[in-house]
């Protein structure tokens, strides 16, 4: 990328009870990749199985994806194994943010593996300030980000929620808008 | 697309004071780009001179992509202009909207024209009802979404500041993240 000395990557935390949180970091991917950088895309938490539509467009462009999840959002018994995947990742978002090949990194349901203490928010926001190539943007998304991150953050979003079809009209969610 | 006769097309607003409303706008068009769906996006307010990376990413995949504004965001001497111009973007969402062959239409910042009182919000939702196909989806974003735009939503996700890098730290909009 040009003027890459005048940049200021930028760490980017979506958070909040209501839609947009991963929509938007998907649309800071579909920005980013029109001034053609190179990104990376680690989800947390979400299984493969589910090929959404982000995935899929993603895919047909080229774009760097990992999934590091079971599926299981919440603390369960499977949190065992849960916490083994998001270690994982992790060490994959270490290895991916180090490289200093990408322009945009980012994490989706991080705030998960760090809320449930899976993984130590000291010492990831220690290692993110020694690491983080300082051009590079990185966005997290999840529901209750901790103080620390959202302390670190550059930029924090709350997407609250105002009215929500499911909640409201009973209707399911929806290909091209929720996944 | 497939399951058409399933699906039902949600009215999203995507408002509030924080960042991530056209971003996320643009994440449910990247979303439904990979899942094959036929879009459309118009723009109120930006002028067409300002190449951001989603206008490029777009353009380069081949989606649909209007301008109908001069710039100006707030009610100036320039309102008269701006006022027209909206006008006409209008006519030209109607005309979309209405011939049936889109899965998705975004328009961006439409709450302006309508907070402004450029266009009647009454007579613009009494269209909407009368005019949308049912399996559309529709986007709408910008701050300040008058209740009745609000009651005639699906889903609606207030985007609040929570921390903001220029306000904290001045730093200026980035490549990427903010355009």
């Amino acid at each position: 990328m040009n003027n890459k000395k005048e940049r200021k990557g930028l760490v980017i935390v979506n958070t909040g009870n209501g839609k947009g949180k991963t929509t938007a970091a998907v649309g800071t991917l579909f920005r980013s990749y029109g001034h053609g950088f190179r990104i990376c895309v680690i989800q947390f938490i979400k299984a493969e199985e589910v090929k959404t539509g982000e995935f899929l467009a993603a895919q047909s462009l080229g774009i760097e994806w990992h999934y590091c999840g079971d599926g299981f959002v919440f603390e369960s018994e499977t949190a065992q194994n849960s916490a083994e995947i998001a270690r994982e990742g992790w060490r994959l978002a270490k290895e991916k943010i180090s490289d200093q090949k990408y322009d945009l990194v980012i994490l989706d349901e991080f705030t998960y593996p760090l809320k449930f203490g899976w993984l130590d928010i000291s010492e990831v926001i220690d290692w993110l300030k020694d690491n983080k190539p300082s051009t590079m943007h990185l966005v997290i998304t999840g529901r209750n980000a901790l103080p620390e991150l959202i302390d670190y953050a550059d930029l924090v979003t709350e997407m609250k929620e105002i009215k929500h079809p499911y909640r409201e009209q009973k209707i399911p969610a929806q290909i091209g808008t929720d996944f």
